[in-house]
């Protein structure tokens, strides 16, 4: 462990300060430490400077004999201003603070929790708190919390952070049960001066730990998480998180809960997609998934799994449906190789049920994983089949043996599923030893979930490191056409349009397009144009033309008197093709990239696919791809295929312009982009600035 | 138990057929008796008449010196059809056919199954199999098995039934795991004679199953299965069940290892929520939901949730709405009764965080579950905390007390979740006992899941018993003017058309209309109109109606030279609303409607709704919310609101019109039915009959 942090996770020496025998906290506290098998020094400091634990007590930290590397400070809130100063005074550099009554008891403690981490902050302690459970560092030895050591764990390298702390005590038990080994567990609390990007990043660059789950409610720090997320990816260390607030309830109650507001959920998936993070929906697929990443890595190829029951193929195949997990059908070598151990096969399927004849021979087990595993193309094999959990259940020594031996030897990564979820207990680590069994997830839900997790991290995407640069320009378009004519300065294809200021130049624009007209007020203090009947569409006579310009300024005039109004567009009146949204915005994630097919797609069906910019043609291109609606740009109903490239690079680049505009742009959204085959125009634009709108 | 097969699934006598102490097999199945606490007399028939398992042997049945009850035959495939005649010779009623070789070996032994079926039936033997592992009867004590009685199970009222030997013994075990009392456990087998849906309604009337759980591959007899289902919903008694073949994976799967073909699952899912069936898609929540509902029954009123976790409440909230569970908010009473014992609370919701304070003041647990239980509205509570699982689990015991006092007070069902999935042990068991904790589940994932069966069953609909009649008609309408004609008869409006079979008097019909007209060709045998040239729109000068009729009449004959063609229609132009599909079809389910919005929302985003027929208004009603476009029809972009009800009555129509065409009728599709605010319009119709299209 190196870092910042490394004294705070894995102190030599500890200092517990409010410590007291009559105190159940106190009790639960010391009693924790001891549990976890931590071998250094241990003080006690109270205000009465009494012994407690047995320990010789101290009235403050600065009379203490050595300069212990953590303070644990659980004394009452409106005493804790007094000991941080002590703390600071005394040198010692680590904090956790359990004491509660700030930010969750309402603005009163929140204002005195700003006060004590602007202290914390001032004097550069590592603070985690208040109101934090703590941790149990399972592989350091060492205990400081106030939720239970769990007895039974095992050393291992999965770190657990979360924002709730029954929550972390949950994980980690569940974690146990499912005999996964366990680094650190981490309750953050109100995370007032370290937050859960700091906490992830030592466990990041912790070379110990192997992945990390957590569970969040909120995302303080969106710009710290992005880049420790980035170095994760670039590092292969596997983030798996179960963020809540989802539902709109869950917002709500994560919000009362934290007193702060959760964000944009859609955002923050495809922050999870950029850099490979994966988010999963249930605390047991966080653990179980987290567990197998820790303990597997990266894989190099497809996932093959067999079974002795149909019924599990069957039941995995649904599974692997919903959980996006891709199970490619095995090579034809493969097939044939397996037709041949497996005469009566009538069709090979992944995954490959192996048919009653392996209870009457298991060496077919070994058999058949032993092709599978020869497969290039397949990075890990799989079988189902259960361990037992506990003496008296039920449990198949011959199948187990030839399952165990065919993981074994395999030159990819081995797995056994259970059948149901159910615990991975020292019984079943004795069983799997025995027959030579490297490792066992379950149930057959739960793996699919995992595998479909750990196939999304081995084919997480991989950006460049140097991102190509996109210079920033002091253009500043607001109105429509000043957008307009920006785009087509970048190269995006722009519809041909007029600025005009009267009847006669209106008419004039009109003769020169030479096809019916678009008329529309430009102002860039009209946002909804079409309200105020400022848009006029399909003119094509110079009557038209005249009575639509001077409806059209009148119109603007009455509505928005104060407006200033440059005159109105004229453009050639287009139809038929499919109208695209796209359109960029700020978040506290960094700037975004929205796109999707406009009318009822985007309105009524939030049709739409979200990526962090910049986004590349190619990413662009599997944004396109993601549209429940992109049938209709594949030629529906006879009408001409879109140019998907040719949109995608559109995409791209209007991504880049927004890029190009710095960081006082809050959105720039081409709303239609008109496609009509290999033909791409933005018919509209709209930039909005951070101060007013133009 | 009663009816038929009592004496199948409770022998009092039991002969093993192909008993030998050498044979592998028959060690199982004897050690499984001996295990199930069969008390019954137990007898042994091989062909040598050799005694086995300590039991005199006999040669065969018919020299058995009683009659049991039940055989059970394990003899090789080629010998059994000599054991079944020896059964029946001998006068015994029910028979388990453990051998293979049949149906699931190919079409020799699909042969041999077919003649045994043949035997068995027209012998009225109960027979369950071939290819059948049988099933273990913990409620009864009695295993007739070759699958593993888990020695640990408790008996109870959940009744298992699996087409997959394998997942029997697997949802057994997860079930004993989970504390869940089991009745009987059975695996079907093939199929040949006693099918799925025979074991389902022998539980069904069976007063000592209080659910029952199934894992079905495929339902062989849909019409079976809906007469059972529809006494199970009567009766007051759960269905839960876990089909496969939701993917095209596993349905090729399902194909490939029972030979049967899945059928449309979208057709299953509208079966399924006609009688309140409760599918799911998962083992572990089959089981889970199957347990509570076998526990619970059917609850009145909403279900209220509280846990010391934050974190726990906002996975709850994100869960709940996912797996449709509706938390209702907490009454104005209610809320102001929390408030009272708890002065710090912000907002209350449901579930209900009830923060730190209550680790200080446990009995807050027991006085917020009276409370809720003191709430009318209120139909169950519940509260998130963990029950260990094993000796050294944490174990909160002030709180679990305080917990158990309140569920315990509740005038409704009290249920406790464990936050992560893991076993109701014995010790588990053992601490709720001492805690008075009523029943526990978990973990929140599953426990949402199955709150949300719950819910379904409580508020299942009730059909009424004697179903309004539906008179069959002789009428035969085939050709788009007679189904549209017929459809006008029976009250559903129909747009003004006329048939035409020169084109003076298309002329003379578009005159009469006096307004644009449409023109299509009128054939029974001329489906695809379109795709030929046989529609010409907005037709409205006399040159135009003329030339549309001679070449629509033209196409007609070039395409078709064979069709009898009957003219033309000639019908108004309709321009804007909102098209509907609505279709009807006949299935192995019976017949169905289909009902949504035409163009892309059924094209490309299958966004329809299906029932069974016939469909109530308000049925029909429920279907228009289902559909994703549903906000089109509410006015969208200022468009007048559709009237809904009036919609919903014509769907409900059309479904009476095709049950009044009776079974030779193989779909009745209306296409569009066109919407204008309040005007409904069928604008196309389409009759297609069993033998041929006419």
């Amino acid at each position: 462990m190196t870092g910042r942090l490394q004294h705070l996770f894995r102190p030599r020496s500890v200092v517990l300060v409010g410590a007291s025998d009559k105190s159940a906290w106190s009790q639960l506290i010391y009693g924790n430490l001891q549990d976890s098998g931590f071998v250094g020094e241990v003080m006690v400091v109270n205000k009465r400077g009494a012994p407690a634990h047995n320990i010789t007590g101290y009235a403050n930290c600065r009379d203490l004999p050595d300069t212990p590397d953590l303070a644990y400070v659980f004394v009452p809130g409106d005493a804790v201003q007094e000991t941080l100063q002590d703390i600071a005074a005394a040198g010692i550099a680590n904090v956790v603070l359990l004491s509660s009554g700030f930010a969750e008891a309402g603005p009163q403690g929140a204002a005195l929790q700003r006060e004590i981490g602007d202290f914390a902050r001032q004097k550069g302690l590592n603070m985690l708190g208040p109101n934090s459970l703590g941790f149990n560092n399972y592989a350091g030895r060492v205990a400081i919390s106030a939720f239970p050591v769990d007895q039974k764990a095992r050393p291992g390298g999965l770190a657990v952070i979360s924002q709730s702390g029954a929550t972390a005590h949950v994980i980690g038990q569940f974690a146990r049960m499912q005999g996964i080994g366990l680094g650190c567990v981490v309750a953050t609390g109100n995370e007032e001066v370290l937050g859960l990007v700091d906490v992830l990043g030592h466990f990041i660059d912790d070379p110990e730990t192997k992945a990390v789950a957590i569970f969040a409610e909120s995302i303080k720090d969106p710009a710290g998480f992005r880049v420790v997320a980035a170095r994760a990816s670039e590092v292969g260390k596997p983030i798996v998180v179960l963020k809540v607030g989802k539902s709109e309830l869950a917002s709500q109650l994560a919000q009362a809960h934290t007193g702060s507001v959760t964000g944009d959920d859609a955002t923050f998936d495809a922050v999870c997609r950029h850099y490979g993070v994966i988010r999963v929906d249930s605390l047991e697929t966080l653990v179980i998934a987290a567990g197998l990443l820790a303990d597997v890595g990266e894989i190099k190829g497809e996932i093959g799994i067999i079974s002795i029951s149909g019924g599990a193929c069957e039941i995995m195949a649904d599974r692997a449906a919903t959980a996006g997990l891709d199970l490619a059908p095995f090579s034809a070598e493969t097939k044939k190789r397996l037709c041949e151990i497996l005469p009566d096969f009538g069709s090979v399927f992944n995954p490959l049920d192996v048919t009653g004849a392996a209870v009457r021979d298991p060496s077919l087990f070994t058999r058949i994983l032993d092709i599978l595993a020869d497969d290039p193309a397949i990075g890990l094999v799989a079988t189902v089949q259960d361990v037992p959990s506990a003496q008296g259940d039920t449990q198949n020594t011959p199948i187990l043996t030839a399952i165990g031996r065919g993981l074994t030897a395999a030159r990819v990564p081995g797995v056994l599923i259970n059948q149901a979820l159910q615990p991975i207990s020292d019984h079943s680590r004795a069983v799997m030893t025995e027959c030579g069994i490297p490792r066992a997830i379950g149930g057959v839900d739960h793996a699919m979930a995992a595998f479909g997790a750990l196939q999304r991290w081995s084919r997480r995407p991989r950006h460049q490191t140097a991102a190509r640069p996109i210079a920033q320009v002091a253009d500043r378009p607001s109105s429509e056409q000043q957008a307009l004519a920006w785009l087509r300065d970048r190269g995006i294809k722009v519809m041909p349009f007029a600025l005009v200021t009267c009847a006669d130049d209106a008419i004039a624009a009109w003769q020169k397009i030479g096809q019916p007209v678009v008329l529309k007020i430009a102002s860039p203090d009209i946002l909804h144009k079409s309200d105020i009947g400022g848009v006029r569409l399909d003119l094509d006579d110079e009557d038209a033309v005249r009575a639509a310009f001077d409806a059209v300024m009148a119109a603007a005039r009455q509505h928005h008197p104060d407006a200033d109004i440059e005159g109105c567009i004229v453009a050639p009146m287009r139809r038929g093709g499919v109208e695209l949204f796209v359109g960029t915005a700020r978040t506290p994630w960094g700037p975004v990239i929205a796109a999707g097919l406009g009318g009822v797609w985007i309105e009524l069906l939030k049709d739409t696919s979200l990526r962090l910019l910049p986004v590349s043609p190619d990413d662009a291109r599997a944004m396109l791809d993601e549209l429940k609606g992109a049938k209709l740009l594949q030629g529906y109903r006879g009408s001409a295929p879109a140019d998907l490239d040719a949109i995608a690079a559109t995409i791209s680049a209007i991504g880049d312009a927004a890029l190009a505009l710095g960081p006082e742009l809050v959105s720039l959204e081409i709303n239609p982009l008109l496609v009509r085959g290999a033909e791409i125009e933005a018919l509209d634009a709209l930039a909005v600035w951070q101060h007013g709108e133009g």
